[in-house]
């Protein structure tokens, strides 16, 4: 179907979702069904401010708009995800790491005097458990976990149906999680969790290059470390292995852990180093010896790099102010 | 004001809480603002079957009736607060190592049909966080956890204003979690968990004796072994004290790990071990260290042995029919 014939100009019937990354702006246009129209996306390596980002946003709006020859009136509100935590209801991004790490941002205020839309923003990993519940591996569940395994760890968790935030909205910031094979303190103030240290993508990395070094391995440069080391493992490396091996068993403490306190129906793994199918499978294994008070289910997440942005549609879906059905 | 005062024969205005303990059932009947206007207790060593059971509420209520000099239709509803995995919605108890352990147990139907009253039955420990947040150290609180820690290990968890119960029933099954400082396998199915196992009561027990035997150190009788081993590291004791701050180091470790899960703004901490003042203090000096993503705090129960009764009174009154006014 054209573009073109998707809207009537007098109609304000899209919203913008927009995933902040490590090092892209990622933004599509859907419809009141939630089906992506265009996508964009735009290096986020010359933002540092604020005012930065919202011209960035700005930018992939209008290059959205240019993609599908949608007047502006035609766009209801946009939702964006943020890396850090964050406090949805008054809109204010209390801490991130990105940007040069920023603190007590009014990120709603600033979005919609700066574009003029109804706005919404949201940890980013909640939006991908948003995201899951709604088109991908948790469609329909009441209680469940989405666990992030990339560079950084977090979970967004879904409790009697809602999203669970925390009285001081860092609830499943679980890259902080002490379980056995991390280390037992926290490193210093604003370093990275030891949960996150033991299985992110980058305490992977540091210990991959380690264990490469003191074996005279050569690393494979074509694939991210741990991806790397993952289908070293799954060829029969002993090193890759052990290492695989050790990650599962963290992951696993890290997970009943969860399970026990939430008793979610299901745990969704994402982000580069959570969908590896081989650590699922090892995870898994280990898990089968952990039965009570109920033996936590996982499984990969069905959006991929979509959870986030197709989490911030649907939150926009939620918040622009009128609409003729709720897509389900 | 005399008990007589307090009622007029055609009303339905009170209220009975029950709560099912490991050696007592302890009963209290309660006017429409929860006041307790009497109690009784009996014991549970009799106790093997659900009709059993019903037959000991009967009798606490005629007993409670006849103090009050209340009429039998005065009473409203009444709620029995269950140890075990209980479905609150359906009313069944799932599972409870109680009374030669009780598997499905239609427990709300046979209390209605066996007393004619309205009633409701819930997981103990989340009675007793339903009490902390009526009327004790949670009052208004939103999202917090109750922690109980006597024989058993559990805790009842408001996150967005709600308790959280799980897609299984199961949520806040702590004795299960492990941590650095617990065994790092289930010992087997039905077994306590190893959380429980570490700093449970009865945990606590096993290795204070074995302490006590291999130090040829005589043991007080007049106290719980928990609470006399508190009150021996108190005084000076060396192996006490190492056994202290190795429990409290444990229990730091999981108060650590549920509230990065769930970031709750306090921990109210019940039951027979959990209200040590010398244990909280030692908690609390080693949680100092933990700052991110944001620190637990902890307090001691305001309500004692009567948060779950009180728990079970609350959700007595607001399963009652009809009331003419929601107390606070």
């Amino acid at each position: 179907m054209p573009a073109k014939s998707l809207h009537t100009s007098s109609s304000r019937r899209y919203v913008v979702g927009v995933d902040i990354g490590g090092t892209n702006l990622r933004m599509a246009l859907a419809n009141a069904r939630g089906q992506i129209l265009a996508r964009c996306r735009t290096s986020t390596t010359r933002i540092s401010t604020p005012p930065d980002l919202i011209r960035h946003v700005r930018h992939g709006l209008d290059h959205l708009l240019r993609q599908t020859s949608l007047p502006r009136p035609s766009l209801q509100a946009i939702a964006v995800g943020v890396p850090g935590v964050t406090d949805s209801a008054s809109g204010v991004v209390l801490l991130t790491s990105f940007f040069g790490q920023w603190r007590d941002v009014p990120l709603l205020k600033l979005l919609e005097s700066g574009l003029d839309l109804p706005a919404a923003i949201e940890n980013d990993v909640r939006l991908a458990a948003i995201g899951e519940r709604w088109r991908g591996s948790a469609r329909g569940l009441s209680d469940f976990v989405f666990l992030a395994i990339g560079t950084g760890i977090a979970a967004g968790i879904f409790a009697n149906g809602h999203l669970l935030r925390g009285a001081g909205h860092a609830a499943g910031e679980v890259g902080y999680l002490v379980v056995p094979g991390t280390a037992l303190e926290l490193a210093a103030p604003g370093a990275p969790g030891p949960l996150e240290c033991a299985i992110g993508g980058e305490g992977l990395r540091l210990q991959w290059q380690r264990i490469c070094r003191e074996n005279q391995l050569t690393l494979s440069r074509s694939d991210s470390v741990a991806t790397g080391m993952f289908n070293r493992a799954s060829a029969g490396d002993p090193f890759a292995h052990t290492l695989l091996r050790r990650t599962a068993q963290t992951l696993a403490y890290a997970i009943y852990d969860m399970a026990v306190v939430l008793n979610p129906s299901l745990f969704v793994l994402g982000g580069g180093v959570g969908v590896s199918p081989v650590l699922l499978e090892q995870t898994q294994l280990i898990l089968r010896r952990f039965s009570e008070p109920a033996q936590p289910k996982l499984t990969v997440s069905a959006l991929g790099d979509d959870a986030q942005l197709l989490g911030s549609i649907r939150l926009a879906l939620d918040t622009a102010p009128s609409r003729a059905k709720r897509p389900k």
